[in-house]
């Protein structure tokens, strides 16, 4: 499997990207490209690239930033890492791409320079949320804003083939964000959404509230691109001021300090638990070829686990799967 | 002040209700008529009212509860604890009304039962966040699922009539949910919505993300209510997995055990921050009447704050405000 590599994306780029890929290449089948600044790569490869043919580095001398506006971004900075990377997949030099840079900059990126799959009107992004029995996954968490029922229907397809082939979920448990489990619930959207559903071959649980979510009341959890941010969202800010309201608590005394000296181990495992860093990426669904989007804030065991999802989602051949399952379920002669 | 509470209400009823009007019959100036089976009320109250002639009992034999169709409810139940109180503020015979019961049948009861402010399309369920700085009303949290800018605009001039007056905040910082901050964001609600408030008089900052929720970037955060609940629900979700999870982990050894009970008052005050029964209850503004949803699982005291958080409203005139500012401001004037 090849894979191209944004070397330039995210807060911790290039140290951190560079340093994933290197772990990575130590332990699975996979040739790595590089796209980003030469010498900088190389400040980071240099000498320790212990897989040589493994990790190539493919010059690109402009970079998208976090302030860029997308579509421009992407249309004017031909040479930036993320474009090139984008190119590559198009053109059939390599199976995935990867990139923990400007969000909107990847998701429009993708749509222009690789396209969609056949039969898909709108991919979606779709992370991995951590819940009590594993993890359930958002689609669509922000890429499209207004949402048809059709394109949830998709959503959903394309999910329950992730959580399948990827995470092993033998009939993955579909579910509808709503704001009440029983059926004639929410908005026009989520109304017209649940007949779609429900009438489909998915395994289809039916509504559910965003409070059952980390309880894992279903394995793959559909909504329109706003809900689905702003679940996204939510969840990083509340447990991030949980966190950090804790630790006030907990260096406010000498007694306190020193029962959570005793509790570091403890505290250490509890937050792994709703570490993204643990789950990878997410993945951007839709698309004819592998595009997972990397946390901004991603560090090398990040970016590790990102590639290993592209590399699953390449070794069960999902995106054809997908492109296969549309075809047969005749979805787009649903006409909403 | 004379309030209507709903005795029969709420996982605790009458119980934890009848405790929490003595307890607020002791400390405030207030009359209160606690509706529902007399003898039940009289069991939890007999004796131990101190308080003679501040605690009326208003006989109602039916009760609306968890499992009733709101709208079929609150036409049929005509002698339920909750149609009672509601029909005891529209004929002026209290000032307010407080349930713990069920959500969609109080909502479905204030609207049919007491009416509209003259000018509100469309009243809103507004409980209180907690954030790191305070709290922070999110308006509206389920009672309009397919909103219009119009109707935004209204939950705003209303969030932050309450925030002034209630919590005494002046010029209250209202901002609107999206996906991200710029202006241009979102769906089609909000960047229509967001034209409406930059020119109006509010203090308007702008989009705010869910993920800002919990540091305090707003006082009134704005949305429609489809998306509000998901933020609730989705809060009250994470808030109560983290908490079990952590529990979970501190159990697990002698060494994490000893420590847990090191920080035992660290971890209440800390818990503390995260209980809705500190914050009263949800009032539903923009009902020509003051009324207060308390959370289904209220104990005593959360009963004593969400009828506390009633005289406030009482107090400040704020049902009567609402009703000048929306004339003032010609809201309705606007057509979206």
């Amino acid at each position: 499997m090849k894979i191209a590599i944004d070397a330039m994306g995210g807060d911790n780029a290039p140290k951190a990207v560079v340093e994933g890929c290197i772990d990575t290449a130590n332990e699975y089948d996979i040739e790595i490209f590089l796209i980003g600044n030469e010498k900088e790569v190389e400040k980071y490869l240099n000498g320790v690239n212990p897989t040589k043919g493994k990790i190539h580095i493919v010059h690109a001398d402009e970079v998208i930033t976090g302030e860029d506006t997308p579509v421009q971004a992407i249309k004017q900075k031909k040479n930036s890492s993320m474009v090139v990377g984008l190119k590559m997949v198009k053109d059939g030099e390599c199976d995935a791409f990867l990139s923990a840079g400007n969000t909107g900059a990847f998701l429009a990126g993708a749509l222009l320079k690789v396209g969609r799959i056949k039969g898909i009107d709108r991919p979606a992004l779709a992370p991995l949320l951590p819940t009590e029995k594993g993890v359930c996954m958002l689609i669509d968490a922000g890429a499209n804003m207004d949402c048809k029922p059709k394109n949830l229907l998709q959503f959903a397809i394309m999910g329950a083939i992730y959580m399948e082939k990827v995470e092993g979920i033998l009939s993955p448990r579909v579910g509808l964000l709503n704001v009440g489990t029983e059926e004639g619930k929410g908005n026009d959207l989520t109304k017209q959404s649940y007949e779609l559903l429900k009438n489909s071959s998915l395994n289809f649980v039916g509504n559910v509230e965003a409070r059952d979510i980390f309880s894992g009341a279903c394995d793959v959890l559909v909504c329109d691109g706003f809900a689905g941010n702003v679940v996204l969202k939510n969840t990083e800010g509340l447990a991030s001021t949980i966190f950090s309201l804790l630790k006030e608590e907990l260096m406010k005394s000498t007694k306190s300090k020193f029962g959570a000296l005793l509790l570091k181990d403890s505290f250490k495992s509890f937050k792994k638990r709703f570490d993204y860093k643990e789950y990878g990426g997410a993945p951007f669904l839709g698309i004819d070829g592998i595009m997972i989007k990397a946390h901004g804030s991603s560090d090398s065991r990040a970016i590790k686990n990102a590639i290993r999802q592209a590399k699953l989602l390449y070794d069960n051949g999902c995106i054809d799967r997908i492109a296969m399952d549309l075809k047969d379920t005749g979805v787009n002669d649903v006409e909403q």
